[in-house]
């Protein structure tokens, strides 16, 4: 069933012994929220712990200094910001007991005994906001920082259209609360690698447009990703935000190799193509503005071909060119 | 003399035929600013224009459609976002009549009959919009899109360390008052033109660094400026952010040549580094992290030799070398 902010209150305030769960390959919105919860419900007196079936990224672990650490037989499975339960990795099972799951993910397959939805906010936390000042836990440091590290992660830095006027007051009042953000935003948002400065001269350099422009296409070979120090995967993922954000692009594609013969390609649309169908031409998925599918035993000539192809139709489509 | 937002709002609601004068190269707080208050005062019946020695931006020209042009003889010249006359160009001898200045420099040189000075502020948009709000004029779509831009503008969207609660609140109500962030958002923060793109390759293929990496400088010459298709001035403006982005880096310096002989140096730190006293050495000035200077009748060489010594030595001061 689905539950409402009280709803969601209430049932924390009864249990107790709380294992919240983060989906896989964790952001800043899973990451705060569960993060945050986790600590509102230590302030409460109750034992609680929030785990990950992936390593949390260093940049984010500074949000588990919200809640200690504590030894305990866990009663009661809390899902944030999990759609559904194949996002939990290993812990897939655990979660298919969940009691409780607060999610903003229009497409949640309500796997949990009660599910708090607001596909209106533009993260998780904007809702785990409304549950802790419900449960009457007040907003030190730590919690603040939690939940303005979500918003701002889910948010661009409170750029993409996601962001609501909500979405900003929240952020007010964590940053009156103390939220560290220049630090945070400084950590999320500003600061880059030299590895990363020097991928992305590289990769840009090589940067090609199709269909008018309307198309720009960027590709991270391994060779590069050998050859340049100090690069991780969040550095080669960064890059695919860039050809969208051209002038006159409509698609922006990322085509990174993964093993001589595997690629990945991301498509990034500004909502006139559908990023999702794209995609699922090569069996992979998404959403509208964003989504990825996977190449096997290709080469990269006939990987961009075939990439390339899908998206000229898709521009045809919407009219394009 | 300074004076606070109420003395602000009742000078402005005493008099009439206002000239605002933005100041030269225009950015999206001094035009919004401008055009905010330009907006509000038609809207109390009276007589505005607003105006910059400069041509404006052609992604800032939207604001403009916040008031109507009018044929009249200016009365009162009211200056935002102008931290000293010589920041106004050609109009330098109008701004020496400014019977009212709204700024949020600390180092302005309070040339205005009556200063309101509001350093805390991120963007002089944030006083304009107390004073609008004092003269109780509604914030409809236009005046909340000016004071949006504005503010999001000079905050680097909430990213920068000058944002303030107060930052977030102002644009959570002109979110709720019609702003449209996601078209303004994209247009300041994501569109790139292919010819910026160019550029940021090329200026950025020559940074160097000085001080075991504390300090980061670009510099962006006419020749390169020249020689790329539809760049402008705000293109060459915006590199200025990436080099104190870099790790390890506190002090981001862009250096761009104006004439043969002439250059400005932009001055970005990360807070352990004061910006404004740098480029005060040189006759310019600014904010802690954001500041700038120009220099007349000098080689490139030495301006960069200066400005570096400069920047050492700040590092110096600060323990960072």
């Amino acid at each position: 069933m689905t539950i409402d902010v009280k709803g969601a209150a209430e049932f924390l305030k009864a249990r107790d012994d709380y294992l919240i769960l983060m989906h896989s390959s964790p952001d800043g919105d899973t990451v705060g929220s569960g993060c945050a919860l986790c600590g509102a419900l230590q302030r409460m007196g109750k034992k609680a712990k929030a785990v990950c079936a992936d390593p949390v990224p260093e940049r984010f672990r500074y949000m588990f200094g919200a809640f200690c650490e504590q030894e305990f037989e866990p009663k009661t499975v809390v899902c944030v910001d999990v759609a559904e339960t194949k996002l939990l990795g290993d812990m897939k099972e655990t979660g298919n007991k969940a009691e409780l799951c607060i999610d903003h993910h229009v497409s949640n397959a309500l796997y949990a005994e009660r599910t708090l939805l607001e596909p209106d906010s533009a993260a998780a936390a904007e809702i785990v906001y409304k549950v802790i000042a419900e449960l009457g836990v007040p907003f030190d440091k730590e919690l603040a920082n939690c939940v303005y590290t979500a918003i701002a992660t889910d948010t661009g830095c409170f750029c993409y259209g996601n962001t609501t006027s909500r979405s900003h007051e929240i952020a007010a009042e964590m940053i009156r609360c103390g939220a560290e953000v220049s630090r945070i935003n400084y950590a999320m948002f500003e600061l880059k690698t030299k590895g990363r400065m020097r991928l992305e001269q590289e990769v840009l350099s090589g940067i090609k447009f199709f269909s008018e422009g309307h198309i720009a296409l960027i590709s991270v070979s391994l060779d590069t990703v050998n050859s340049i120090d100090g690069i991780d995967t969040e550095d080669v993922g960064a890059l695919t935000a860039i050809p969208r954000q051209i002038e006159g692009v409509e698609v922006g594609v990322n085509i990174k190799q993964k093993k001589p013969d595997v690629f990945n390609a991301s498509v990034r649309t500004n909502g006139r193509v559908n990023a999702a169908e794209i995609c699922a031409k090569f069996g992979g998925g998404g959403h509208d503005r964003a989504a990825g599918c996977t190449f096997a035993g290709s080469t990269y000539e006939d990987v961009e071909s075939a990439i390339v192809k899908a998206c000229c139709e898709a521009c045809e489509k919407a009219g394009l060119s």
